[in-house]
């Protein structure tokens, strides 16, 4: 069966609607590019491989260098056995000054030094930055690629970093998530959004996740059990140890003109959506999430000694952007097993796809509507 | 209908069973009491009443002075419209030194100086402590109850603490709860526990939540969506104004012989419970959660040159804690619901209990099975 | 000797200079003030007295409810053995919702309870507050006075926060500060302020403490180690337990046009300050900063689904208001135990002020100028 | 004059007194390695030099792999503009499960991937782990460096983690510190141990830092104002642009069998030392403190189901810490401006060594004692 969104399986996640391409691009200016490696197969040879990963890349927006311009942003995390570097100064200035990059657990440096010549590469500065302390999130592809092998090299962020656009993003298998598992299914990038009607502001919100995290017993769509469904014996699992766990990487995106500690408000409600789809942020997971807003710009851009003027929402009015940010979290992760595809990798080891056949049954007979 | 809790309503949650009363007080030593504040009714008249309030004192141990023999905690906040004293301390040393009491917005003041005086005059030192940082939480019946006629007093608390102890805890409306609201239903304390199979350590983990949160749509029980259905035309909300919102306060016990910052991580899960049952940590919310552990005693009872022993569970070992607590959690909050009966209190507003019937009804409709 | 402030004595911390009063109250709107309360002499009869104590009330505007027009804040903590209520909120939102109020360790919790009502007596609203989440911090003066007695009734908040003005500011033994003792001298509240030049955006920064907190041997003025050359044989110490240690309070407020996480930023340096005069955040220590801006109001004033403007300052323009605050801070720590007089309390108790006259000899020594 | 340690030249900085090195080294197993990268002088061409750069490694026991064997660890923040990487974890778990690199902004990615690398060549496991989170800090070396022409490669890594040794560490211009400038003197790295009394433990505090922060003007050393003595025209700054600022790493170590909270707690007290010779925590600067303890071992090392002994101290042992930690990272400090010698790099720009004989004079001029 051919791999299908959520949505089109029928599955409506919350009260709200999501944007054109029910993806973190609806945010005006968004972009993701996706660099994606896959190369070998059959027994592991460190260095060799078999490869399964890649990087993807979310810009903030598409006016040039981000150090240069950057954006309101704020970090949360539930658990954090992974690693996301520029976070010192995010939290300490509210500032995200970098494109965000994902990629698997050993290839965080390489990039990190990547974004940075990058940032020098493609741009040119009337005041050059003294320094960059780019952003690159992971999560673990060990158990299907040759994670110590070092395959990620500085092109494929240019790559994936030159390739980024607004407009629909390629789902599942791609990018950072090429290699990633999720619930023991196989899993990778998703991403979602929601619109809040003009009353509420007009805002939109959207996610994109790199999700590699959770355990069978506890997936859920949209509270049906689908995990307590599907047992070993129908679809196998990845997993040898069960306690291990993956991690998952979100990064949240809205136009509502946010102050840095707002997006941190946003941000920490990553869990909600992660938490109905079955996620606990275990011990062995990294569930590190970034907000940030495009609401707001020009922040370093004029003289130091003069007051800016930035816009920020009235507490009230972040209510409706909560739910927004939860309910695109969860439609997300659903998205990145949906639109993965099962994957062959190191030794042989397979990652088997969520059955989509199985979900449209299981929906129905816990009293869910079909697809439209 | 007879209030029910949510398990004799056939609901299950999660893969785990509960302990022997399914409550917190399962973690030997641990002691709940509440003191329960009903009178007038008619006309709100400032400092007369109607008032619907009280106090619940929860004890981590059963011997004698929490400032004598405090236990290690930790605390989180999902979103911080709230007041819990005491938490700089707890987030200095790990330290809980007194026990926790839950009461109204308006009483937190003298229900904490009153904890001062009641440690004072219950327990006697061979050294006394110069100062004391008791612990307060609160969570908002101003829809119901006279909340700015400061109708609890010293003695509330005393009969609180004095009446605490183990075994089956009241739920509902009573203590702290009376007059609370959640998801539009009535809502108050509740209660539950996890045990944890001897493979995994054999651990209790239970949970005490003063409820009082929430938006109708978004209520869900293991998934079915229970607020959907049950439209305010069928029970009225007590909402005047949509947007606004309460608060829960969580308290989360173990005997697993946690570390502070171990106790810190089971109350960051309190969100994966809360979000289940359908928050959001709303802007209007105060979502305090404090986790304590009863594994490791004395730490402050000997010499200060001396390095004590305590214990630790390896990082791996907390993943089962973790879902035992949001599970524990996710049931205390449906038990304060199932369990609340209706109200009615200032100015004649009612607030409505959940109609179990409807439950078992819509349960069943979702696919769930009845009740044992 | 008369007491003097530190600058009366010819001492210069730092570069930048004062403001008009050299007090909070340099910056525009900011009011505070003083309810001392003294009381008995001889043994200590719990509940009877000796009495010194107080509470001190901190007014960030002169435009009646903080409650109806908050403004930004932010909070560090060096060592956390201490209570400052009202502080999840101010974590969440950025927004300081209430009058700061500063008393002893038994008392926060009336005067909590008393800020509620005194907003509700002396202020009308268009649209009244469901709910109010009061700040009040503490320090302990058990040593000199009752403090189980719990002395400070909601009469003393009342009279301290009608009493509040602009202008100078009364130091030493007043209001909260009346028994507080300092690197074991007699301490209390002090006050100090700086200006930047209009290059560096002409913002006011002020500083007030309430200083209870230090060893005699770590006391330093302006580099010069005063706490090494006044030994216990000259000028005796409080304490009996020399491992103990009290706590300190700082306010600091600024005009500059701050975002919340800015403000935290600026509490964060009121470590400096501390650290200069001789403060390790020693364990005992309940040493909690909050700063505000009064540079952005009308947060939550108009309609919530309208975003508002507000003002930041560029990132750089950061580092001058940090050696603002963490030298308005020094010099208000040295305000405090400068004008502090000495005090006899419980038990015939003495604490005894810092002997200015030897100051002015040590400073010399030491290779300082002497006053103007 | 030859470059010699600050206690050489009679300083002392507080009342305890160091450990036989006065060195990191002091705290039994703690080994330091540096390698050092200089080449080229004259114009600065990106990717050819000059270099004045390298790389300084912690390791926090002899005991080989820290991924097998970790350590309780804490973290603080003043000022986050700058790198750590890894922090997530050590946050989470209290665990630091890597040798600690420090080096140039640019090359935080390539350490990092080289300390994996690195960890899988040089140890073997029984059971090899799934994946690594390597701590790597920096501060920034452009001044005098061709920062983005990324000369550090991974075979510096190696060359510092593997000539790591305990005993007398050396400073000034060596490893990560060959670049740095400090207080606008030539800075680089320093270290510094304190040893505790018997009756107050016994235990062995070090610090070792990479100095690169702070203004001329506040520059002080044991209270004496040396920044404010030597102007510009005397002893000239490399800075262009007053406002600008460096960073400072402060990696601290003990032998008290502490908790990771505990370390925390350990971390926060290195602002004390900073603050003390002059540092404000500028907006350009990042200042990144780690704290770890030897005292507890074998925390993973054991079954997963079974609760672990480990020791803690009593919160009140904490403050001679807290005094040990804040004047070793002062003493530290001091040290790296002392042994650092005059550099010239990047066309042809020099960073002035501190004047010793010009120190001398000054400590005697402010009423100091001479060397022993």
């Amino acid at each position: 069966m051919e791999r299908q969104r959520a949505r089109e399986l029928g599955i409506r996640i919350g009260r709200l609607e999501p944007g054109t391409h029910n993806a973190i691009t609806d945010v005006s200016g968004v972009k993701v590019g996706h660099s994606t490696i896959i190369s070998g197969e059959g027994d592991l040879i460190v260095g060799q491989g078999p490869v399964r990963t890649g990087v993807t890349v979310v810009w903030p927006h598409s006016d040039g260098s981000v150090t240069a311009d950057p954006v309101y942003a704020g970090y949360h995390q539930l658990n954090g056995n992974g690693e996301m570097t520029g976070i010192a100064w995010i939290e300490e200035s509210g500032l995200l000054t970098s494109a965000v990059a994902i990629t698997n657990t050993g290839s965080v440096g390489v990039v990190r030094d990547a974004l940075i010549a990058y940032d020098r590469d493609r741009f040119t500065y009337e005041r050059e930055p003294d320094f960059h302390l780019p952003v690159v999130g992971e999560t673990y592809d060990g158990w299907l690629s040759d994670l110590n092998g070092f395959h990620v090299k500085p092109a494929h962020l240019y790559a994936a970093a030159d390739s980024a656009s607004g407009g629909p993003v390629a789902e599942g298998c791609v990018g950072g998530g090429t290699g990633m598992n999720c619930h023991e299914f196989k899993g990778g990038i998703g991403t979602s959004s929601r619109l809040l009607v003009d009353e509420l502001g007009g805002w939109t919100v959207g996610a994109l996740v790199q999700a590699n995290y959770g355990m069978r017993h506890s997936f859920r769509i949209d509270g049906v059990p689908i995990g307590q469904e599907i047992g070993y014996e129908e679809v196998p699992s990845q997993r040898a140890q069960p306690i291990k766990d993956g991690s998952i990487i979100v990064i949240l995106a809205t136009d509502a003109p946010l102050l840095a500690d707002q997006c941190k408000r946003i941000a920490r409600r990553a869990v909600i959506g992660l938490a109905k789809v079955g996620g606990y942020g275990n011990n062995g997971s990294g569930d590190l999430f970034l907000a940030f807003s495009t609401g707001n710009r020009g922040m370093i851009a004029g003289d130091v000694d003069q007051p800016f003027p930035v816009r920020s929402l009235h507490p009230d009015a972040m209510t409706p952007l909560f739910e927004a940010a939860a309910d695109a979290v969860e439609e997300a992760i659903l998205n990145a097993v949906c639109m993965a595809t099962t994957t062959t990798g190191v030794n042989g080891r397979t990652s088997h796809a969520l059955p989509l056949n199985r979900v449209r049954e299981l929906m129905a007979k816990y009293g869910r509507g079909g697809p439209d």
